[in-house]
């Protein structure tokens, strides 16, 4: 079942605008396909449903994982946040996966990259603190994050060993290499941004940190330059005992416009504090992957692999394989028209809202009470 | 008394070739002279012999500390070392005025610049370590710095708010600017080096640290820069209560060979662990202001303002100021000439290093004691 669907999908979105990038980060850059090591993954247990519907495409060294799971060795797993504007569904895809490792037994690190926001977005401290636990980590523990094993912290806000590093690492990174990846326009705060980002995905191997050997980072596909520098880092500081970090490689969710899913334009995505009757309107109101007439769609069939309507299924609202399946199955046939798919969608969509919604306001307190505030 | 004496040298070492340097910094760059505020130190306390004799011939806001030490508020003394090589004479004068000032009730903050000298200058970790505890901290005590009001701290070992810092200054500095004061060629261990010597300068004045708001920095000329830029900072984050450090500029001293006293040329310096017998045959050797023939410096008289053993004596080994000022009337007057005075210079020498090298052995513990060691 889990390989049919995936070759079901791998082929479709694949097929659409973004094939080249996606193919480009394995020809050029060593990403490997996830499929193979999805089969390894269902030997020991459930993949997760993004990892099943090949949304989840790519990954670095995920046998060292895999190995772990086998030999019920401690592993963690390491992910960041940026504390501004609202946490979307966008967003929501790695906290997923985060909580799936989570069940596993993984030892969880979440950085609110405060720092960044502050030298390098130019946000104001006390608005960007207060994001950070209010908007984002209030959410994660209502989509199911437990509190233990989970270490939240701010990047101005941490142990000394941690600062050590991004002081340390300084020595055997050079311009030309970081203008290579960054581009040529690298300010202060950006390049102490890169430097903490080092020392955020590396830390957990030191033994201050639990010392953990196997370290995987799941991103989406644009983060892909961090993880390259920061392996190469690992190599550069072994005599410090750091090994690469793994990394997995998600594709990212369109925009319901069809553009990028970006904090900056609320049109384009769903908050998970958006009020259900708003998030119904945007969902009525989102691009499809429909015909331009009903006949020709009835005729051609939908196209689901270029559908933002669709990726809210799969991604996020449908966990059930074969639901999700039948679904696509009667888009591409052009059974399902996009006014009765956006309709069902809404359904799901409102019923998730209103149920997380409650969560999250049971736990907003604790959310203050994980994670350690920075006095200034 | 005082005045008379500083008068008395301040046309003469001006009179070098240093002249330019110095007088362009209170030109271009607003350093004020220190005779502007010696006597109203003089009113309350003994000025040092540095700056009794024009060697600490600047400043920035010193009224601050006069204000502070008439007031009998707090204030604090920061001051840096890098650990790397032998401690010698030229690193001794700052820390002579470290002392005087504790001696006043300053607290002081002494930055061992051991995240600079890994990144930068590429030392090994392990040296730097000891060489800092055991070169240059051990010497300080032994001098005399006490360990009451006394924070020594690693650049890599610190509080989490020191860090803080670091990381929100890079907003607020631009590489245009950066570059301008520390030249084109900035590899990433440089500007987090200069990030870190900024939050070194401005910390003390943090709550954390003690909320202290009059911070006087001493330094040699060649620092300023430094100083400019943490100032500036100050400025630009007041909303954080920071204000503008001062400042006390001192003349760098002579190298024996007549160049800079370097830590890589040891024929330029005398270090505080050289063995008296190295020491002497340094002190014998030395350059002076002789002139070419002992008849002609009997006509002409010495030039003690460009003499490299004068410095020892003023700088370090005659606290006396008339015992100086016949020894400089000697050799201008050409009675003494420099083979005396050298055997003299050296006497005071070696008497001056057995007393240290004892005190020296008798520390060593202690030094190991107060500095909190990183552990990679």
């Amino acid at each position: 079942m889990v390989f049919s669907i995936v070759e079901h999908f791998r082929l479709s979105p694949w097929a659409s605008e973004k094939i080249t990038e996606y193919e480009k980060l394995f020809k050029y850059f060593g990403i490997k396909p996830f499929t193979e090591v999805l089969s390894k993954l269902a030997q020991i247990t459930e993949p997760h449903m993004l990892m099943r519907r090949g949304i989840v495409f790519g990954h670095r060294d995920f046998e060292k994982v895999i190995e772990a799971l086998k030999e019920r060795k401690r592993f963690a797993i390491l992910t960041g946040l940026m504390p501004s504007g609202k946490m979307h569904f966008g967003h929501k895809m790695v906290i997923d996966q985060v909580i799936y490792y989570q069940k596993l037994g993984a030892e969880i690190f979440i950085v609110i990259a405060d720092a960044e926001a502050y030298a390098v977005r130019r946000l104001d401290r006390k608005e960007i603190i207060n994001t950070a636990i209010n908007e984002y980590i209030a959410n994660y523990l209502a989509l199911g994050l437990e509190t233990h094993r989970l270490h939240v912290y701010f990047q101005t806000n941490y142990k000394r060993e941690y600062y050590r590093l991004i002081q340390l690492f300084s020595r055997k990174v050079t311009m030309a290499e970081l203008k290579a990846i960054y581009g040529e326009d690298l300010e202060p705060g950006k390049i102490m941004a890169i430097f903490t980002q080092l020392a955020d995905i590396l830390h957990p191997e030191l033994p201050e940190f639990g010392g953990f050997k196997t370290v995987l980072v799941p991103v989406g596909a644009d983060q892909d330059p961090h993880l390259r520098l920061a392996r190469d880092v690992a190599d550069r500081y072994s005599e410090l005992g750091f090994e690469r970090p793994a990394a997995t490689y998600h594709k990212l969710m369109t925009g319901l416009d069809g553009g990028k899913m970006s904090s900056s334009r609320p049109e384009s995505y769903i908050a998970l504090t958006d009020p259900p009757e708003l998030a119904s309107r945007k969902i009525l109101r989102s691009l499809t992957g429909g015909r331009a007439t009903a006949r020709e769609q009835r005729e051609l069939g939908g196209q689901p692999e270029k559908c933002p309507v669709f990726e809210m299924l799969s991604y996020h609202l449908i966990e059930d394989d074969n639901e999700l399946m039948r679904i696509y199955d009667e888009c591409k046939s052009g059974r399902l028209l996009c006014g009765e798919c956006k309709l069902r969608t809404r359904e799901m969509l409102v019923k998730f809202l209103e149920k997380h919604q409650e969560r999250l306001e049971k736990v907003k307190d604790l959310a203050k009470q994980i994670v350690k505030q920075p006095n200034f």
